[in-house]
């Protein structure tokens, strides 16, 4: 390499062979140069599409876990409700799952993820697969794991409005619900998610800052909001409340079934918060350990409230303050650091006894499963509970002032009153036209056989409370 | 570098000291070129290596998936068959799995997988860690996932076979399905997914072309099929037909728990299709997202033709229906664009309902929970809309002519006589020896008590329609 | 790049060029070679951060399955039990999680993992998320996945103490377990595992050599030797014997939920011993093959003990069968060869059966559920298996000779002491303050009216058995 080195080689070197050997020799060097610079742009190439490989498992695995979340809701719901409509619960919790998805391809997922001006969405509808192939193949993926994500929100109020809802009506408003009503206001909190593919657009609510990592408002309060419309329209089941309006209870028939069902949505929020990272990260750590110790703490939360309340530590409120800690952790999962969770489930699992019992005894509003306390309420928890400075954990120190506080304020409003009054108009709408409710013999004489001709349990000898309590 | 500055080096160094010092820089500068271009060479290897853990993460947690699809299956024949059977089907369920598994490691393996000449392997029975380790361990990950799929196909047959059928039998054919027929025929389509292990052979069908990316002719059709023979070879239930021939309901004891079984088999089925990669990629994606909207499309289509076929929308039909889309997309998965998906998803819950009907009215076969239908029509189905050109999305524009129909056809035949056929021989050889079904008496009083000694629900009373309908 | 070019440049080169020109030709030479180093040095890193977060994902979807035999347990629990105290075990299952899961964070973690002196650690206690976010934020990870497995060990006993212990002093035990008698036992096994951050330090079992790889004795051992001495403490369910001594059969009165809980606990198990890599690597293939392959011989072999041993093969001895089959192979599941897990596996399933009717029938010790035989037994012959050559792959080949069967010994004794000894105090003093077992009436009527005020099937009617049996 040294000129020594180079005479040397050139005394060596007949004369006719020198002038190519010393230009090859250069080329050599150049080319080696060069093939390292590009080698270098290779293994970066090769290493960022393995992460992207890893980001396509963790988000798809999610997705399958949230997934699951539709078996779960349908155990709750089916286990703390009667016998006679266990078969149309779960056939309800199939079926808007399944039209939902439909709905979400043609049409929602357009309106949360297309190009937006800040309130809806106006392209990637009923997107084919040339187009999402071009576009890297990242679209599949993230289309499964926000279709997941949209039928969570029919399910919730299916909950609500159980044991007395038409079920022709119920795909009907299922279907409007995931393709319509929840993409057009997730579009305000998450549009900005698949900014990449849309030019870049976000929604308003973005645009503010809001935060609300995996959904409290976007995703529960929408479906709280909805359901509380929803039992409104329909009023309580026939037996709900007695002659001067005092409150009965109405038993869930299959304890086991729905505190199953509270496992799996366990499991499903796993991939539902730690999934919303949509990638292989770092952050899935916390979030993980921010979500159980949440859900732990709803759980005593609730269960040291019911055992103060009504003397007894009641199962059924325990499921429910797992929940409610699930629901309030859902925003801030990425946010807060461990004793913040642990404090945010504990005050969600309190809150939803509160809920429950005010919504049963005082506002008389009859649900079911408590689905507007768990969700309602406990989602627009979650959403302020992002605000709040002293929860936050260092990589959110400086965005989480008292000024954020407000800004969720104004996202838990946006995602109470969209769904509420769209949600009010629709119900009173299928009332009108379709009917919302059964006929009282149907529901005395449960949905299973009025609307499907199934019975769910034949083998077994229906209890007479059963048949008086109807 | 340059000379000039060679010579000031020179120049500066003592004259004793010149040469050591030439020579050391000239070795630092050759020494670091040669690391450079192998740190390259390290670099591409660790982005393999992890790119290879990120296979095998994927792989493993999709074999889990599709491993909890036996608890999907059990759940779905046990719920929609009589609780005097149940304890029973859940054994079998448990049972053909632990069985098949043993019999897929020490026999079924090799036939399927082993180096072959295009009909059965004959290498790799019974393989010790050293073996696979020293391959580089990819043949652990790529067993645990065939071992869950061989599990699949004994558990089908069980459903068309429930509640009459002697469980010592049961437990000589499984073996016998997992071990010895499945893999043989999975041998022709998919050896060469074990190319390279192997030594590069392949099935007679992948040398034709076939396309069959998770199974729905390799691993649903044969299932469905063996359950054919199976079904006809024991003849119906006692009182599934009356005097006159005519069916009768024989409803399912649990539905809630079947359902729960058909959302169980959803999930895996995301493993089960999209875990077909082997490998952490972008296919996963949109694999996941064509299984899941032909899962949708299954249910609504099944759901509308029961609903006009009988007047309502019955939940068994709909349970069913999300399991013939998801049998209906298994073949084309990776191979078609979302339309095409929701179609034949759509097209296979039509169909269930119609061969259900055929089955039950017409033949007058005994499947007690639609086994044949789901995966034998459905899975002919899917085969064939691997071959349909509209349906595919650009990555296959080119194979998927008419010509590929052709194969496809083929295929379909090749899956369908090969298990009914040798089952055939094998239920009527195991009829003539052991005895395939059980007494009168045991059917009427119930396989729980006899065959096992257990009663599956003691604690509730039981209705008197079943003791008059058995 | 030779002097003949250099020459030339500078030929072609104004003079007062020149100078600058050479040293820019230079500095881009040196620059180019420097980026190619750093740049090296940055490839490496981004491709160890994509095994990072591959490990991350593999380790949280592992940790969301072993959560997921949380409902496992509470399924098997309570269907292999009677249905007048369904909602109390399925309330025990989700609250010892809760509790667990608090107290693990509060104490347990940092008595297990943090700096020790090979008893118990002494830091990590409640730690924030700046202090394992500036770690890398592994510990998030770790945490996650080592609070499910605590949560697992109260669990166990949960079992062996079902259908008669009061729910308060559950509470009171399953913290004291999570928090503190499991993480200080725990330590000694596997404190090790966290060295990276907490100083390098280990415990006294791992420093004689102790194999654990998924914890037969840390986890499963301790659990049953627990389950033991509650069992003990508590003594016999009011009916369980005869006048004369003889043990009565008390049926479960849902086996199909049972069984359930089986299939849910083997999917869950891949977590717990392929996830205890806590990385995505090769290991994770065999571990899992070897975990399917014992579950199954652990299945078959106690189906055919029970055959012979009572006539007919009972379903809930297969079910505890898989479970024998599972704790088995946890210790040595990576450590050995298939061959070497089917008969370890098979092993546990006779042990299981035996076990189980010597506890039953000769020490008149009642454990509703079998958790002591499965967890218990099966812990100590999964942690002496693992020290046994013959069962060895080549990878421990060298470690595993007779002389890690004496440590292995050691093992077992300090799993079975150390939580049976102060489980047996921790009881007898709860005994003697709040009361253990709830009053005669309380456990005939059922613990679920008396302790939660629940009814787990109020629309089925009960059979007369079991209100003769209570």
């Amino acid at each position: 390499m040294t000129m020594t080195m180079i005479q040397k080689l050139k005394s060596q070197v007949p004369q006719w062979l020198w002038r190519p050997a010393k230009w090859s020799l250069t080329a050599t060097l150049i080319g080696g140069l060069v093939f390292l610079f590009s080698q270098g742009t290779a293994f970066a190439q090769e290493a960022d599409e393995v992460q992207y490989h890893a980001d396509i498992v963790w988000t798809i695995v999610s997705a399958a876990l949230v997934f699951f979340m539709q078996a779960g809701f349908a155990m709750v719901e089916t286990g703390f409700t009667r016998s006679k409509n266990a078969a149309n619960i779960m056939m309800k919790n199939l079926m808007d799952f399944c039209m939902g998805c439909c709905a979400f391809w043609f049409l929602g997922f357009g309106l949360m993820f297309g190009n937006s001006g800040g309130f809806f969405g106006t392209s990637w509808f009923a997107f084919g697969w040339q187009q999402a192939y071009e576009a890297g193949g990242w679209p599949f993926t993230f289309f499964v794991f926000q279709m997941v994500f949209a039928a969570t929100a029919a399910t919730i109020v299916s909950g609500a409005m159980a044991e007395r809802t038409k079920f022709s009506a119920y795909l009907i408003y299922s279907v409007i619900i995931s393709g319509l009503i929840y993409p057009i206001s997730g579009s305000w909190g998450w549009n900005g998610l698949f900014a990449d593919y849309n030019g870049d657009t976000a929604g308003w609510l973005e645009n503010l800052g809001y935060i609300d990592y995996a959904g409290s408002g976007v995703v529960h309060l929408v479906g709280g909001a909805a359901a509380l419309a929803g039992a409104i329209v329909l009023g309580p089941r026939i037996g709900k409340y007695g002659p001067n309006g005092e409150p009965r209870a109405i038993p869930g028939h299959n304890l086991p079934l729905g505190m199953l069902g509270v496992f799996i949505l366990t499991l499903g929020w796993i991939g539902f918060n730690a999934g919303s990272t949509t990638a292989a990260s770092t952050d899935i750590g916390w979030i993980a350990m921010n979500t159980l110790l949440a859900a732990s703490a709803g759980a005593i939360g609730a269960m040291f409230t019911s055992w103060a309340h009504f003397g007894k530590p009641d199962m059924t409120f325990a499921a429910n303050g797992v929940l409610a800690g699930l629901v309030g952790i859902t925003a801030p999962c990425d946010s807060v650091h461990p004793l913040g969770a642990l404090i945010i489930g504990s005050i969600a699992g309190i809150l939803v006894v509160i809920s429950v019992v005010i919504l049963d005894t005082v506002l008389k509003i009859d649900d079911p499963v408590g689905a507007v306390s768990v969700h309602g309420t406990c989602g627009i928890w979650g959403v302020l509970a992002a605000g709040i400075p002293f929860f936050a954990n260092a990589n959110y120190a400086e965005d989480v002032t008292w000024g954020q506080f407000g800004v969720q304020i104004i996202g838990a409003l946006a995602y109470f009153l969209w769904p509420f009054i769209t949600c009010l108009i629709l119900f009173l709408i299928l009332k009108a036209i379709t009917g919302l409710r059964t006929s009282a013999e149907e529901e005395i004489a449960g949905l299973d056989v009025g609307e499907h001709g199934n019975v769910a349990y034949p083998d077994f000898v229906s209890a007479a409370t059963d048949s008086e309590q109807s």
